[in-house]
């Protein structure tokens, strides 16, 4: 069995591939179909007037668009023919399924489909070449992630999503029933990860679904979505983190861009930008000062405590007039803000950042408190108890210096590729309001 | 920052490196300290009668065991040290993290200690060189299994794992309280990979959690386990499936083989085998056959309808003494007791297979039921009604041939590694009673 992206290769000879009819055009002396893989199209050829086609013929007069094929031919060279200048001259046609009916939407024409019937009839929309390609091209740059991890002595590592107690905070979190009793479902593998450096491990990393009970509805936020994870031990501060995830990120992106960029240039109509590291690193409060008199952005002297979405927007503008750059690494956000296990150093000074690709925050990374009473002492100022005594005792006996970041999959793809929401990113979103397909 | 492994590329020059206090000597003249990093042990040599290391003595004077150093010295050739032949003359030694005090149990030795213990301190317990040492083979094989798929032009996809229907089976499945509604756990993404099927994609895998509500209690059992499924499409039948599986683990345990042969024998005792592909098939039936025959094996014709947890772990014999192999394929199980998703041939032959690895069961494959009239009656048989109807919708609009296979990733180390059970496997085990920590 053949994929139509490798029938160049075997011109003048027979070749079996299958695929779905993407096309059938039926006229009077000649019969074309468009037979479509996930890495292609080619057009199929049948001379009506040929005895041999008689039963082709037949097969195709009662064929159903969609429908799948499995067919034996000849590959031949035609310059005539726009697709990829070629034509299969088939031997043999086989229906291996066939399309029921009308499809419940135009996959190839979406302009007019509101995005909750895509959603509902998904697996008719992810037949798009976009679609397919997008899931293409998510796969490689997780894979490249991976590899730079790999080629840099992590090991990856599953830790479990059923979780005893509803840790960081208790209301973002779905409870489950378990048995007699409830567990909860893993926000994050934060805690886990931590445990793994306080085990011995030196460098580890998860890809796996993180869930939030979050009842909001924004292009950002689902309340499943795959998380890229990353932690790593005997660190000497952050730059060591915001280091690492800036080469990754370089390594997959260049790779990803070596196969996909053309690709991703025609289909989704952007430009893949192999990053240039380390990447730029700007103080929060330095960035309001610029934001406003390079663009003239004020705000409230009291929301200067994060970064605002207009805000974070203007940042893909700062990044790219200042420093040439996509991306941005934002320090010194206010410790009192931030999460109890990120650690301040001895100024009160948060080691901690975000990521901002684009103009969206892909990663909130940081150097973790490692020190057993000072970790302690955190949790207690914000209010956490018996909750996170067990990850507590992760730093009672030993544990190194260490830091890490998250990366949202779906949000990476989403800015990668310039696609609206996340809900058209994940390959079945999950929100308050969807549940199915 | 060097990792201890490295260091023999580094005699005479200074370095810095950094971990866990494994052991400590104080001696009159002399100070030993073995420090521990994910990838080997070294010895510190600390000359007492040395003016300038004065600081440094009077540092391991107050060191507690398993403690993190961050190490700054000079990597010298000693043939006299036992270990790796060589020690580090420290300049400077960094005390990163202070053990509070006694450790739980002493994970060096665990022949005392249950089972039930380590789990509870599994922070501790991971400590061990042989625990560590587990999960760098386990991510090492799953990243070969992945490389096979990727050089044979499958995507990876990330389904989820929320579900608005207990679609499989109602009873083993978890509920979870979804805003004003339930949600499901997804006990495998088989639907969804098949969804991709239908949607274009020809060639998918997922590594990801998966959720059983079973409340039993076996070494291969868990209520959360890693899947690594697998899933393509326009196979002509189901050897294509077993084919693929048997290629794609030949691969990963020979890469495997590679880097760990070694250890593997040296750490757990067992022998990693390269195996020879294909792997061999046989009945059901036959099997019963032969290992009455060969082994006297005799039990009731009404039990010979799956294979029993006895007739599993001679197949082990039986591979080795019939074909040489560690791997057996088991074909032909009763249709009537397989899910309503694999295929039965034009006489009701499942097109379906379990695959038994040295004794024990890691896999059940299929082709797939694809035509949207068979797999419809076939659920109706089975009882299954409104809950599944969105999957059997998938198959409406065409869908290719297919079929695939899932392996738990948990079980294949235990298998690996000769481990007894997946409770030591995985990263942080889950059962009916153990949802900590």
């Amino acid at each position: 069995m053949k994929k139509i992206k490798q029938l160049n290769e075997y011109f003048g000879e027979e070749v079996v591939i299958s695929g779905f009819v993407d096309e059938i055009r039926n006229l009077k002396w000649v019969q074309f179909i468009v037979l479509r893989d996930e890495t292609g199209k080619v057009q199929i050829t049948i001379e009506k007037s040929e005895e041999a086609n008689k039963e082709l013929v037949e097969i195709v007069d009662n064929l159903t668009i969609e429908s799948t094929l499995k067919i034996t031919g000849k590959v031949v060279e035609s310059p005539k023919v726009k697709l990829n200048g070629m034509e299969i001259i088939p031997s043999k046609i086989e229906i291996t399924s066939v399309n029921k009916g009308e499809l419940p939407f135009n996959y190839k024409d979406i302009s007019t489909v509101n995005l909750d019937t895509r959603l509902d009839y998904r697996y008719i929309d992810l037949r798009s070449e976009k679609n397919i390609l997008m899931f293409q091209i998510q796969s490689t740059i997780v894979r490249y992630m991976r590899e730079y991890l790999y080629n840099n002595g992590f090991t990856e590592i599953h830790t479990p999503k059923l979780l005893g107690a509803a840790s960081e905070s208790g209301s973002e979190v779905f409870e489950v029933k378990y048995f007699d009793r409830s567990a909860y479902l893993a926000q994050s593998p934060q805690f886990y990860k931590q445990m793994a450096l306080a085990s011995g491990f030196g460098k580890i990393f998860e890809v796996a679904p993180c869930f939030r009970a979050e009842n909001s509805n924004t292009s950002r936020h689902a309340t499943e979505f795959t998380s890229f994870d990353v932690e790593f031990a005997y660190i000497d501060n952050f730059n060591d983190v915001m280091d690492l995830e800036a080469n990754m990120l370089a390594y997959a992106l260049e790779k990803t861009s070596e196969i996909y960029k053309e690709k991703i240039k025609e289909i989704f109509g952007t430009e893949i930008v192999v990053p240039k590291t380390p990447f730029p690193k700007m103080r929060l409060t330095d960035i309001y000062k610029e934001l406003e008199e390079r663009y003239d952005y004020k705000i409230e002297e009291s929301e200067k405590t994060d970064l605002t979405t207009e805000a974070e927007r203007l940042c893909f503008k700062l990044a790219k007039d200042k420093f040439d750059s996509e991306f941005l690494f934002v320090i010194d956000f206010p410790a009192e803000k931030r999460a109890f296990y990120h650690m301040r150093d001895e100024n009160g000074i948060l080691q901690g950042y975000d990521l901002i690709w684009r103009g969206v925050e892909i990663t909130t990374g940081a150097q973790r408190e490692h020190r057993y009473e000072e970790i302690v002492k955190n949790a207690k100022e914000k209010g956490l108890g018996e909750d996170v005594k067990f990850y507590l005792d992760f730093f009672k006996h030993g544990c190194p210096p260490h830091g890490g970041f998250a990366i949202g999959v779906d949000r990476l793809t989403m800015l990668l590729l310039g696609i609206p929401s996340v809900k058209e990113t994940q390959f079945l979103f999950r929100g308050p309001n969807r549940l199915n397909p």
